[in-house]
């Protein structure tokens, strides 16, 4: 005999095993406490790589189905050879990827069902301050800009924005965090 | 008859390069204002993909060499099939690659030599903010921490963290910076 299972399902995310995620965090919220972490080794000029193998929470480290690899380059302006996103387009990308994810989990949990979601993000850096030309002249992004074109009942559009808004990454940006950088020799 | 042509290399920086852009900037500041950019398309669940294709930067849109396309997935735990990293796992990717290709610059066009530069990235989120369980509990990263192992001259290494802290991504994180979610229907 065979048994079925039924996935219970909305947005391709399954809503079982994310609510038994959230109820043993709600009964043990020590298991929600996560650190992720990545390596990076420089290869070259502005050529480095970052390897990805496994990540803690749920109170133990948890290997990835696979080992990641990610470089970062820059143009021929920057004096690079262009063979990669350089760091600043890999930053919108981990935006772009954490309110997309954002938005569609929240939402399955709640039973909005989305057929589509597209997004554009864009953000303006002066390279006067990470050049050190001027004092005056952040050196980050001021101001990131997050188009979304989501296919959805119409009556869904406002509450969206705010499920995006559960964005890890969109917090981080925000608010801030801090960073603490040590320096060893090799 | 063969033209030879020296390249002017610190740590793999062409320096001309890097040096040219900085004296066209110094004499006409609006050929250091950029925008990048990035687009994201959902793909099912917590599966979405990135696409960079080009960037503006010294007065004009420049098209990258090639398109890159970056994945993002979550584990098994939050309900993904553990394709590509997580979003906030390539937040730590765009900060690693951003203060190594930082340092490796900026000491390029003083004239530190570099020999090896590897790092190790790790960051703490607790899950209890992202899945809306207390709103006590800051939705992304609270703290990152860096650790640098660097081959170089020991009278280098206090000033190397100084060079690395003129990161882009580093002083985004520290400082913050404005995000705006607008979402229209398809």
């Amino acid at each position: 005999m065979e048994v079925q299972q039924t996935i219970n399902s909305v947005n391709g995310v399954d809503i079982d095993v994310l609510q038994n995620t959230v109820n043993n965090i709600k009964q043990d919220p020590d298991l929600g406490k996560c650190r992720f972490h990545v390596q990076n080794k420089w290869i070259d000029g502005n050529h480095n790589r970052t390897t990805i193998t496994s990540f803690y929470g749920a109170k133990q480290e948890n290997k990835h189905k696979q080992i990641f690899e990610l470089d970062a380059d820059e143009p021929p302006v920057l004096a690079g050879e262009d063979n990669a996103p350089n760091p600043v387009e890999h930053l919108l990308n981990s935006l772009a990827g954490c309110v997309t994810t954002s938005m569609v989990a929240h939402a399955a949990v709640r039973g909005i069902h989305l057929d589509e979601v597209e997004s554009e993000i864009e953000g303006d850096i002066d390279l006067q301050g990470f050049l050190g030309l001027s004092k005056d002249v952040p050196k980050g992004y001021t101001d990131i800009r997050i188009k979304f074109k989501v296919k959805s009942d119409e009556e869904n559009t406002e509450r969206l924005k705010s499920l995006a808004e559960y964005s890890p990454v969109f917090n981080t940006l925000i608010h801030g965090t801090n960073v603490d950088i040590k320096i060893e020799r090799k």
